[in-house]
């Protein structure tokens, strides 16, 4: 006889909110941590949710004419340094091979953090004339980053992401790319994800090395803080001058094309376990769950009953739900906690009793709600409750969101009701760099974004007094 | 207007062989030269064809009960060291991470060459119980080996594979296993790419490091040369003992599990272009082809042939064809050469009268044959036809292999085969490593595999003159 497995419990998240985390990553069965500080194994189940992921935005980008390719890890040195402000930024947390089979590299070469390098290098060797822009790539890869410090998925030395860049004929045409992706990212989040974003302009000081502007969508998490999910960027024709690309126009004149780049990455991941999770575990947004439908045989011993859930896995399965059958010989109980911890959407529960009334009960992961179908509508019925799962997944959070964001007028203000709430703060701001040091310094806040939809709260800045320019989101970022 | 582009040559296949495959790879734009010597840029439409190698194989490995996951990318130098013969094979070709940040690293990391020991230092954790096996791993991604000279898909210092590995709690089921994907490659090779394959078990000089046992799939290029197209591995408990890995079996008793691993890479596109070019270009097999037909709108300039080409591109796109139109200002000609460099496997021709008659012309690629398809049965016909070139490719490239196999009984007469025809050469072996190296010596051949399939052609090994073991496969390989 198989021993009961024991349920293992996780912390409470009210408790300690980071050890909850990092109790569902490892309880869940997404991550693992190797040998090398820092570099997490991405498990089968943690992956899944990736390969998910990477399905739906893989169609997003072709759909809009992004054509996938893959450039080299290795990035030479002096290829890293061409442009002044990419390197700054970059160069200091860079992983470096510097021998290669037995010999010394008469140069080093660095794993790529990102490749924008790596693209104009390529770019400048394709595009000659207006009738080869734009360039739209995207690469699915891995990058690496020497982080001091490290969590899973949110920071890792290594992570899995994309990176798409484009070239344009000209700054029109880059800007409303870089715009469009934003977007696209935004209509992930929030449809694929159930995770509401604000949508808006990074600030000079927290742009991407080497980019003119960077706008980003970012979302706040279970406990308020603020991760930042996906970031579009524009570079205007620095980088195109600073790696020789150019291109002969509709009137035969020499020119400079615009670029843009933007990515998004696993730490996504690490934001759908601190938007949706729960204190009994992970809960999945239906639309990237590996496991939308868990189907459990109870009283499976008796005659008929597993006939039964197997004929109704296979049902939901041929019509393209991804479903899972449990009959292993544990208990009734211990597999209801083991698929909430993975947080699979809707547990189906199908008896002797409901076998005998033609029907069965599926049951929310994320309100407990059950839904009694008759099997001959399983599938319609089904369809419809991964569409609530979601609804009221997309719901919590923009309570959440809702709720937690502030407006305040003074310095004061912004710092007692981060201090009391947590959350987003909006207040205006005059542009400049010395007022986010100082919001920084004195409540612990980071600029998060310039947020397209605009308010006006008033006419200064309330942390130097002086008039303000835009309104501004601050919060507390992983 | 604008300047009708010139359709570049390719060297003549006859006159210069690897001339033509570079020529290729270039001119139907599948790769790019990187500023890393030895390092490749994919450019989309070679990394499409990956991209559809990899949805089909991924498919298979799912169906077959296999999970993806994703490794880390860098191996602690002690890990590597753990397997002798392991790290004996690919210490020389690594690529070393001395330098993270700006800190020198205590311990020097490689840049993974093949993942076997990180894959172990997981199971490790992982596997506990017999319940816990078998386990069932998959990866796709990027490796490094340092390799001396580099030629586009056959040999980079980084390139694009899947390596599966699992774990068995009996040698019987590891090596069924090991079988059961060879197998599957096979299949994928010849039912996929139309490339017929040899499939058997490599000698012991030429097995991976550190596998007990080495089966491979071997194909016959255009050339006659051989291209090792997959292979997988037995491993014993070799590795598993090497690193720890330890189960209580069913009976309560510590074991140690048999391990696996399988691997195919992107140098199965270079096997493509040797199996299928021709003096035109790249011909691709349909079932991986980025584009399966190109719609080509003859007088386009007349009216209602622009619209009736975009009506059968769109429905054929709807029938779930890969299929584009080219409407662009160049000529018929032009694009027929370019759509033949690129190897598109069917082109549909389609002009006024064609549409007066409600028809359109398919070309094959393969061997130029013309259909006229009536446009209410377009679909099957394309169907049929995308099959028939399929297996018209399959045919020459089974002929190819077939007529340039041949039988020696002694090791002149082996000698003169290859340097009269090339091809394979089948004789009987000894098994001493000692007339591998002879044959190597004297006919410039390495042993290919010792194939499944046996034929005794005498009692002795014709190159020592001891009594044979077995049937062997010599051939000069890429």
């Amino acid at each position: 006889m198989a021993k009961e497995k024991k349920v293992e419990q996780i912390t409470d998240m009210e408790q300690d909110f980071a050890q909850w985390y990092t109790d569902v990553c490892k309880k869940a069965e997404l991550i693992a941590y190797s040998g090398v500080k820092g570099v997490f194994v991405y498990r089968p189940y943690g992956y899944a949710i990736w390969e998910n992921i990477q399905a739906i935005l893989d169609k997003m980008f072709k759909q809009s004419g992004h054509e996938n390719v893959y450039m080299p890890m290795l990035i030479p040195e002096s290829l890293l340094q061409r442009e002044k402000d990419h390197v700054e930024g970059f160069a200091p947390e860079c992983g470096w091979v510097t021998i290669g089979g037995s010999e010394e590299l008469e140069e080093r070469l660095c794993i790529r953090p990102t490749s924008e390098t790596l693209f104009c290098d390529h770019f400048k060797d394709i595009v000659h004339s207006w009738r080869d822009l734009p360039v739209k790539y995207n690469q699915w890869c891995s990058v690496l980053r020497w982080e001091k410090t490290s969590r899973p998925f949110l920071r890792h030395r290594e992570f899995l992401w994309q990176e798409g860049h484009t070239l344009h004929a000209t700054k029109e045409e880059a800007i409303a790319e870089t715009e469009a992706q934003l977007e696209c990212y935004a209509d992930f989040c929030e449809n694929y994800l159930a995770m509401p974003v604000i949508r808006g302009v990074k600030t000079d000081k927290e742009k991407f090395a080497g980019a003119e502007r960077t706008y980003a969508i970012e979302c706040m998490m279970h406990d308020r803080k603020a991760l930042q999910a996906g970031t579009s960027h524009y570079f205007g024709d620095g980088f195109a001058r600073a790696f020789d690309i150019h291109f002969t126009d509709r009137n035969n004149q020499q020119a400079v094309p615009f670029e843009t780049s933007w990515g998004l990455s696993t730490r996504l991941i690490g934001g759908i376990i601190m938007t949706h999770g729960d204190n009994n575990g992970l809960v999945l947004p239906p639309k990237v769950a590996p496991i939308q439908c868990v189907v459990l045989p109870i009283a499976q011993h008796k005659p008929g009953v597993l006939d039964k859930a197997a004929e109704v896995r296979d049902r939901l399965a041929k019509a393209g739900f991804r479903v899972k059958m449990d009959d292993s010989e544990q208990s009734p109980g211990w597999k209801f906690a083991e698929y909430e911890m993975k947080g699979v959407p809707v547990r189906l529960e199908l008896g002797p009793k409901d076998i005998a009334e033609n029907q069965c009960v599926l049951v929310r992961r994320d309100n407990g709600e059950k839904v009694v179908a008759p099997l001959d509508r399983l599938e319609p019925i089904l369809e419809k409750t991964l569409q609530d799962v979601h609804d009221g997944l997309f719901a919590r959070a923009k309570k959440n969101l809702d709720e937690h964001t502030y407006a305040a007028t003074s310095l004061e203000e912004a710092k007692a009701l981060q201090a009391e709430h947590g959350g987003f703060i909006k207040t205006m701001w005059c542009g400049d760099e010395a007022c986010e040091l100082r919001m920084k310094e004195e409540a612990g806040m980071s600029s998060r974004c310039i947020p397209f939809q605009q308010e006006h709260l008033g006419d200064v800045c309330p942390i130097c007094g002086k008039p303000a320019k835009t309104m501004i989101y601050w919060g507390v970022a992983y």
